[in-house]
């Protein structure tokens, strides 16, 4: 990291006047161990769950929008498709809670069970799916790292899945639920009213610890926040920058990081979504977003645009002339 | 613009969950009067000139460098060319108003006289040269739509021009010096005293107008900030967007206003620049930056990115699925 920042201040510009581009180069070095890094091959996974808190009326979309979508995404017409076609990065759909079945090419199965259980009555899944669900992110971003990845991209699909990570958001930060739970896909007040109630509730029933990663995932996550979190400390684990976007891989965000605090090293904001929850539990992090589209559609649209702004970091590092070579 | 409306509420996502995003595909609408617009082909201008006012120890880099760094464009080795290289985007160089001649192949040759008066003892230029830097801009882009060009983005260089441009803002907004004038490229803070001083000064002893762009860019601006005032008359006269960039292309954008107030239905902002000038710029002209990479190096560095975000904005309207064509 200090080899990065001593080049950088060599470059023809004045020195830190690229700002968190010169940040993020120094970061990307540290985390790749690597003093010329590398940011080509950009890998983004989806990670696919539904939720039994779908019964209460937490979403504006009804729960069979989760499998269409994942069909969408398999035929490349979604938004992160047409994102990632732009910016040459590359899209895995991971099955890891869905409710549907579906035995479409190019998905990949590590269905844990059926959707979770409506956690305004119990826990959504046992403990022991909670670990299996990071377990299983753990896997899968591993192969695709073997495969070759130089920077991993964290979407989600799951309708309902505000709510679920809406209630870890105020399980850790203990923040009011006011300031955290947000309209998501396009509720309306009324609709607002009752996510905030029975987000209030379901943690007034499941007593979720505010320290305890798996505890909190089991009690009231979603087996997608559970593999994207696996994703993060498998990144981390092998020295892979992992992007967080939205609401949800940013709740997935707090779970690895109680799990492992070390994995915040490895994490990379992206935008700054439209729910009030992600201010919240950057906050908590310590994190900063760079860009503030107002999106808040999920599926890992932010990363994508993200991730190709730290390969523009690592380019600059890597292709700008220094003042050394300069014609006067 | 209403056509992209209705397309973008039917795409496979929540109605207005890509925020900025859709805001951008309608504007590009109107912009271009085409709803299935396109920005494939990405045009980026940098204006050169020199100021004679660094000779009161504005800058923290000698004026020779700005001769240094046009060289470093031509050879591709400066980070407007990295970041256009990633991004697709083709760049102009243009000397509108250099000190020092260099007769490089590449190098568009507008030049209007070598450097500006020092505007500290009176106007920085002629009113004939202030509307001649405009024409030779609008000339420039012009034959630059001509070949085709979807998208401007807007650059500069030119050793000690925040200090011209910090002058036009107070010119223009009225407000305080402290609220407007930053470090530049890395001025310390006895600099910033001295450049404050210097402006308040200059501004005192030119008297410009507060709403005659020709008046403020004759007395306190700079050739190239005329010139990419003029690429932004030229390219709202062509129906085609113009992206802000950073302190420099703001201050353009107010002598492009007050000019024709409807050019800024064609102007788009791009980064949040460091320098405390541009947050009030965006102010007067009510205008968001959608990114914050914390950058203040000029060249149009905040451009290439933000091209780049416009065209996953057009992309997104024209490559999505729409609902009806969803598999449930």
């Amino acid at each position: 990291m200090d080899d990065v920042k001593k080049r950088l201040d060599n470059l023809t510009k004045p020195p830190g006047s690229l700002g968190y581009l010169e940040e993020l180069a120094i970061k990307i070095a540290g985390i790749t161990k690597d003093n010329t890094p590398r940011v080509e091959k950009k890998e983004h996974i989806i990670m696919v769950g539904d939720h039994g808190i779908v019964k209460e009326g937490v979403s504006a979309f009804p729960q069979s929008i989760t499998k269409a979508m994942v069909k969408n995404f398999l035929n490349e017409g979604a938004a992160v498709n047409v994102l990632a076609r732009q910016y040459g990065v590359n899209i895995s759909i991971v099955n890891i809670g869905m409710l549907e079945e579906i035995n479409e090419e190019g998905l990949i199965n590590a269905n844990i069970k059926k959707g979770t259980n409506n956690f305004l009555y119990g826990p959504s899944m046992t403990l022991d799916q909670a670990v299996l669900s990071i377990e299983n992110g753990i896997k899968i971003t591993e192969e695709i790292i073997k495969k070759g990845a130089d920077i991993i991209g964290t979407g989600e699909m799951g309708i309902g899945n505000t709510t679920p990570s809406s209630a870890i958001i105020a399980a850790v930060t203990k923040e009011d639920l006011d300031s955290i739970v947000g309209y998501g896909t396009g509720v309306n007040e009324e609709g607002l009213k009752n996510k905030k109630r029975v987000i209030k509730k379901a943690l007034k029933v499941n007593n979720p610890s505010s320290e305890d990663g798996l505890d909190i995932l089991s009690k009231v996550g979603g087996f997608e926040i559970g593999g994207m979190a696996g994703t993060m400390l498998a990144g981390a684990a092998n020295n892979k920058p992992v992007m967080i976007d939205g609401l949800i891989s940013g709740a997935a965000a707090l779970i690895a990081y109680l799990i492992e605090p070390k994995v915040i090293n490895y994490l990379i904001p992206s935008h700054k979504s439209v729910e009030p929850g992600h201010k919240k539990l950057y906050e908590y992090l310590n994190l900063r977003p760079f860009f503030n589209l107002e999106m808040r559609l999920g599926e890992g649209t932010g990363t994508i645009i993200g991730m190709s702004i730290v390969q523009s970091a690592v380019k600059i590092l890597d292709e700008m002339a220094t003042f050394d070579s300069l014609d006067f």
